[in-house]
């Protein structure tokens, strides 16, 4: 098995198709050298092969000699040796994995410079400084990567020697003292590791190679890798190519160059330019680049050339390139080329312009519509849906990114000073340890809220994505103290300003620029194309508890509600006294006063709800959550009765927040057992509903009715609560049903469906189809369950150690758990349809927004998924890319 | 299809055999009959299909012409007539389900009396005073159960009449008042409900038939069905028999014989009898009864009849028959035979002396060994483990029955006045909300616990079974008020004496009379013959977390410790401070330190448990409980820090509390995850495991150490855990095996395995099976996740209203949730033994002594059943029977 190939080895396939052994970069390169004949400096790659068999079993026996062997052709085709007394070749070193890591791995330059090959090179370049310079550059570079010693060992005898000679920059200092710099810094190496720097220059590329190798495992690489789903068994390829040098002369430079605009999408040629610098300096950011501008002004040649080489980039990969190039005495030389990143508004307009032809003569090219939406991700659609920040700080903390977007405010700590803050006219980020029904009129007023504790199904998270304002929560390192809150020495008071990232999860000091969210055309004419490919296939609904949601959802495209939760209309300042009076109820005259109350609130609710959604279907799921969340908190109560008392009301709210409060309330009485406990509740939720109904189907519009029943886990209880719906629904009608051309046809019967929350519920699926018209999974709780993991407890606390450790794929409530919910989910489906097998079947939860879990969905079978609003666009790319990739449904 | 059937009809197989069809009084009505030729009333049975017919879709329409087909040939067999004005008949219309269900239901006699037959008794009886008060009873009793007026309303009356004429029992009413009275009772029923009390005997039979139907779905008969676990789906059937009265004159009188002491099994026959009176005399107990001898007495002939008849009903049934009689003018009537049920004791006494010959000449019978152990249940063999009331009163309150047993004595609140009252030498039951780990003390020293909030996986309730003592928990109307309790309008102050049934889940006022707990020699007979089935099939084994508890886990038969908990370990009040100094640790230093002081302490357990279990396997749970359970609560902390204010410590176990605090501790960081958080812990235990195992090895005796890993859920999890132990194991060598002639033979491996705990786990068992030596299911918590029932919530809340509305099977903590978490169960065990041809699966969970969930394991193809130590004979026995009966291993 060969571990090296030269860039010019013939492969049997297209080389840019091999990513997996050369890796990103070394495929890139062997396709311009071989397939493009661009300009590209020699090389060979050493493949990821050797890497994983080095982290498996060491240094493979045979890498040595086959190294060795094209290094020997490597000096032919240069005709220089490395190491040479006389002309002697040098290389560099890179990382290049299958994946682009920027920054997280290691690079070694100037390498086959030894005390020997330094003279020869000042000799032949006629350049004394610029050899000793590379020297010096290489052994720290090498001391440092390969070695380990610190950075700094090598920085202070440079900046001394700066200091004493008055030198501003490196390039001050004289080939004399660069000399005498290159001793020193031998002799560092030889204190710090007891052995002499290698002069043999097999001996220093294997030491290269082998410290690309180790980088892949360093915690950074770990870290980025574990965030960015990329799997650890990888490896890395290693790039070894002869130097050019754009530091050469003045007629040397070296840059990097997008062969169109990567922020905005223009088809015009963009990048940073350095004369007489290294790759590195342009990255460093030590000297202002300049424009393509100034290429074009000092290389006029070469300029012509680079546009050339960027339109055959363009021909040839159909898509924008990110190119790194370096011009060596006038020459120009092409060191890298990769897809090139890109802004959500520029993959957009790329996109779409790419789908009409474009370059030139043979060089016309285009591509098709279903390419143009694969090119574009969901992130990109959500950045153009949220203000974002203009550039990227280190944050003072991290959370969990709850609901996206940016926002920048002053800090307050109550929902009272909050709002009053707003109501002042400032931007307000509310941060609380955690957020409860009590604070909702400061979560109203602010523009982003950061809470210590929490998972991203915490009040805060779920508020805060209903209504699309930016939530960091469950920031465990961010401890609040009075007005004020710590992260480590930093102290922040109430009324300075922060901002914070809801799409990352980081919370910045002082007040970041926002730039806000662009929704372009080409967003639309995206979405619309990916429509086309999707509609029939799977549809995408929205979650929405107002009908300013509602119509935000329908904006963005959702087909229906998948999820109208009924609790929050509960939660409003002047509802909840009112919930209160229905669970305090001593007596069944009083429980029915406040459930009519209720009705007569909820109805209205409905009402906008039903208007927005007019001839779309709406799923209201009866109310789920545990009776004591519209409560006090018992100790709350108990801290004021310790403190000085209760009034008689308080006592009775204690007695009822005891009598409510719930050790496990994820697995208490929740859900349809609340019916069960107090059935009036739902006949009251229905009843509301559909006068709602009669109401705005009077009006004009056409209401779409589903009834949900939430956290059933068998038929009998089913059946029992699916009577209480059916014997309300009975004292109403049909529901008016109109024609395209508005004329009253046939009417529509309100359908009954269940929840599949619990694993029981999903096993037992063929007993629940025979009394529910449809499914809808809610796989929130259906991964609580099936995992043992409360999200309240785990996402912040065990979760980062579990992905950290590999412990699990990935977040399964970021991204649904196929091998284990997944399971559950494809089982219910299978075991639904046996039963009914039309059988309506959706998802409602979390995972309705997320992509890779939406083509788990498709291929399962599911009718549609619902996600927040503002997921909806996403919702409706990703089943859009499932179905181009050929996702294939199991089950229809 | 045919709805009635006469008593000696002839059937195709052995009436006794029908009881699906003819209800349990009818089938051995018929029996007697037909096979046994014994002395019956001729009479006839309405089957339990009608019964369904009519609980389905109303009164069958052939069934009042086959009613009245077997009335004409009742009344030709005894030569007398329905309403007949000259020598009438009356029947009895009685219920008789599959299953008995004393009391439950309702029976109407004197069946066939008007206003013309009435006088025509008298006449044919001679006896007017009988003739209208068998009159006035039958319009009563018709009047209250087939036309619904209130017994009160009868009542009333006849107390009128006996004060107007001093009269002290009903007895001493003349005819002339008692005809007047049937006359008064008849314009109640007008008044009532607006039609005349049928005089045609054809209506009053069916109305009554009607009336026992009914009956079976009566409140009472529903709320006991669902204790016992009877489908409501079976209907009873009717009986209508020929009325014949021990009421008639001395030459009478009536009777229940057993043929055997029920009380004691003592091979003597035993029963009550009264002269001159009617069945339901006998058991209203209105008047004291006499013993058989008494019949000896009065009636040698019918005496010796009757024992006759009783070795022929021992012979024919091959059990102990419980009968009722009646004399009739001294001739010997048989009402009813059925199995006698017994004591505990007695059921052991008889299945032992059963299986010896009995009886006499042709009827000498025994039966088998088998037979015997089937003949004893999981009550029996609990009511001679623990003690029991001598009788059983009204209950106070109920909650749930948690430590089987019953304890007398005096009220206290707090756990410190518990412990010294026990000092003083009182009886102390410790009443509370709910108990914690402060309260271990106070629980010791109890010889009850009652708590009125938590359900049976409580700490109360866990800790009161490792005990044995009896404890009744989530009594929920019972409201502690400081130094005393109220029940609705009772209350009972500190030091006042209750009696609590921890079997049944009883509380009751005052000091019942206890009897002990009573282990006959028979006992031990039972199980030894139930082993010699068992034995090689189904291993039973014992949870223990003390060297007590695995002592008498073994004297009771368990063949090893199938869960070792290590929690309680960390409870005791030494080490709670040690605990929470490791949680508290903020250095790794001080961690280590207070990991090593906690070594020390559980090398001490282990090396009693494993002293105990020497030779046996000794299965090994790691720390499973959230941290937090180990520090105060955090809302009892901020009580005093709002009154007084915190010490220093006190301050730091509040931080502590809040970080670990949860919000369902159920799914949070626990088992498997808390090592993931505090690796040195799972070390620190393994460490001590085998340094105790070490020590007992020197000392002669033989440790078996399994090590089980709880809540796992991936296999990456696993398998880093598993690398933990095997890290702690490779320090120390494999344990020493001893041969049975105690020379030292092969050494033993400890082995490894996992929980199976979360539905997660069960999916992905195949994967989990890899890195397992074995799996142990932890049956609670899969019921919990897998229904989404937390038990602390649900339990004592929500599934008693789940049940008496059938919306559950039984109670899945109780028994196995088969249709549900028992499809996961048997997944994992299908799963794990794909990966894994002979894993060995256990259970550890509550359901390891229940015996419908044995059967259910057995079937499953687990190895063995774990449970507390007083449930290991019940185990036993269940495994027995399960084999007995056929249960089909599916897997091996």
């Amino acid at each position: 098995m060969a571990f090296v190939f030269d860039f010019d080895h013939k492969h049997r396939k297209a080389p840019r198709s091999m990513k997996d052994l050369l890796g990103g970069k070394g495929a890139n390169l062997a396709e311009m050298m071989t397939v493009l004949k661009l300009p590209v400096p020699y090389g060979f790659t050493v493949t990821t092969d050797a890497c994983r068999h080095y982290m498996r079993s060491g240094w493979p026996a045979s890498l040595d000699r086959e190294i060795s062997a094209h290094i020997v052709t490597l000096e032919a085709k240069m005709g220089r040796k490395l190491g040479d007394a006389v002309d002697p070749l040098l290389v560099s070193v890179r990382s290049g994995a299958k994946f682009s890591m920027p920054g997280m791995m290691d690079t070694v330059l100037n390498l086959g410079l030894n005390d020997a090959s330094v003279v020869a090179l000042a000799r032949a370049t006629n350049d004394e400084r610029f050899a000793y310079d590379s020297y010096r550059r290489f052994i720290a570079m090498y001391g440092r990567i390969v070695l380990g010693v610190d950075a700094q060992r090598f920085e202070h005898p440079l900046e001394q020697r700066k200091a004493e000679r008055n030198a501003r920059t490196d390039a001050d200092l004289p080939a004399s003292v660069l000399g005498e710099l290159c001793t020193h810094y031998k002799l560092i190496i030889k204190q710090e590791t007891g052995k002499d720097f290698p002069q043999i220059p097999a001996k220093q590329l294997r030491g290269a190679i082998e410290a690309v190798f180790r980088s892949w495992n360093g915690a950074r690489a770990i870290a980025y890798r574990t965030r960015e789903r990329i799997s650890h068994d990888l490896g890395t390829a290693v790039n070894v190519q002869a130097m050019v040098f754009g530091n050469r002369n003045d007629q040397s430079g070296t840059g990097v160059g997008f062969t169109r605009n990567p922020a905005t999408g223009e088809n015009v040629a963009y990048g940073d330019f350095l004369t007489n610098a290294q790759g590195e300096d342009v990255v460093a950011g030590i000297r202002n680049t300049e424009s393509l501008d100034a290429l074009e002004r000092r290389f006029p040649d070469v300029y012509t050339e680079l546009l050339g080489i960027f339109a055959r980039l363009e021909h040839h990969y159909k898509d924008m390139c990110d190119t790194e190039f370096t011009i060596e005495n006038g020459t120009l030389w092409m060191l890298q080329t990769r897809i090139g990143k890109r802004t959500g508004a520029a993959a957009l307009r790329m996109a779409v312009e790419m789908t009409e032809s474009t370059g030139s003569g043979k060089r016309r090219w285009s591509i098709s519509r279903k390419e143009a939406i694969t090119r574009v991700t969901a992130e990109h659609l959500d950045s153009v849906l949220h203000p974002q920040f203009a550039r990227v700080i280190p944050p003072l903390v991290m959370g969990l990114g709850a609901s996206p977007g940016a926002a920048v405010g002053a800090v307050y700590f109550t929902a009272d000073s909050a709002a009053d803050a707003a109501k002042r006219g400032e931007r307000v980020i509310l941060v609380r340890h955690e957020t409860s029904p009590e604070d909702v009129h400061g979560m109203m007023a602010a523009s982003g809220i950061v809470t210590s504790r929490g998972g991203l199904v915490s009040h805060a998270a779920v508020v805060a994505r209903g209504w699309g304002t930016p939530a960091v929560v469950g920031a465990e390192s961010l401890k609040i103290d009075g007005k004020r809150f710590t992260v480590g020495d930093t102290v922040v008071r109430e009324g300075e300003t922060i901002s914070i990232d809801g799409t990352t999860g980081s919370v910045m000091i002082g007040a970041l620029e926002l730039v806000p969210a662009t929704p372009t055309p080409e967003f639309h004419t995206i979405l619309k194309w990916a429509d086309e490919i999707r509609k029939g296939k799977l549809g995408v609904r929205t979650n929405a508890d107002t009908a300013t949601d509602a119509e935000l959802g329908r904006t963005l495209g959702a087909e229906g509600i998948g999820l109208c939760r009924t609790e929050h209309m509960f939660l409003t300042p002047e509802r909840l006294p009112v919930v209160r009076r229905m669970i305090l109820a001593d007596t069944p005259e009083r429980e029915a006063a406040a459930l009519e109350e209720l009705r007569e609130a909820q109805k209205e609710d409905f009402v906008g709800i039903l208007r927005a959604m007019s001839g779309l279907p709406v799923t209201v799921r009866l109310l789920d959550p545990p009776l004591h969340e519209f409560l006090p908190h018992v100790h709350e109560l108990e801290m004021k009765q310790a403190r000085g008392g209760l009034d008689a009301q308080e006592a009775d709210m204690l007695t009822a927040a005891r009598a409510w409060s719930e050790v496990n309330p994820m697995l208490g009485t929740r859900g349809v057992r609340l019916g069960v406990m107090k059935p009036g509740l739902y006949a009251m939720q229905v009843r509301a509903l559909m006068q709602a109904a009669e109401q705005v189907a009077s009006e004009g519009f056409e209401p779409i009715v589903e009834v949900v029943i939430p956290l059933t886990v068998s038929d009998d209880e089913l059946s029992l609560a699916r009577g209480w719906v059916e014997d309300v629904l009975s004292e109403f009608g049909d529901l008016p049903r109109n024609t395209p051309s508005g004329k009253r046809a046939k009417r529509a019967r309100v359908t009954v469906g269940t929840m599949i929350e619990t694993p029981r519920a999903a096993l037992r699926a063929e007993d629940l189809a025979a009394h529910s018209d449809f499914f809808s999974f809610g796989t929130n709780d259906l991964t609580q369950m099936t995992l043992g993991f409360s999200r309240d407890d785990v996402e912040s606390r065990t979760m980062p150690r579990y992905l950290q450790l590999g412990l699990l794929r990935g977040n399964p409530f970021e991204s649904i758990d196929q091998d284990g919910v997944g399971e559950l989910v494809s089982l219910a489906v299978k075991r639904g349809r046996k039963a009914k097998g039309k059988l309506k079947i959706g998802v409602c939860g979390e995972h309705g927004g997320d992509p890779e879990s939406i083509a788990f969905f498709y291929r399962t079978g599911l009718d549609y998924v619902s996600c927040s609003p503002y997921r909806v666009p996403i919702a409706r790319l990703a089943a859009a890319h499932t179905i181009i990739g050929g996702g294939k449904n199991d089950t229809k």
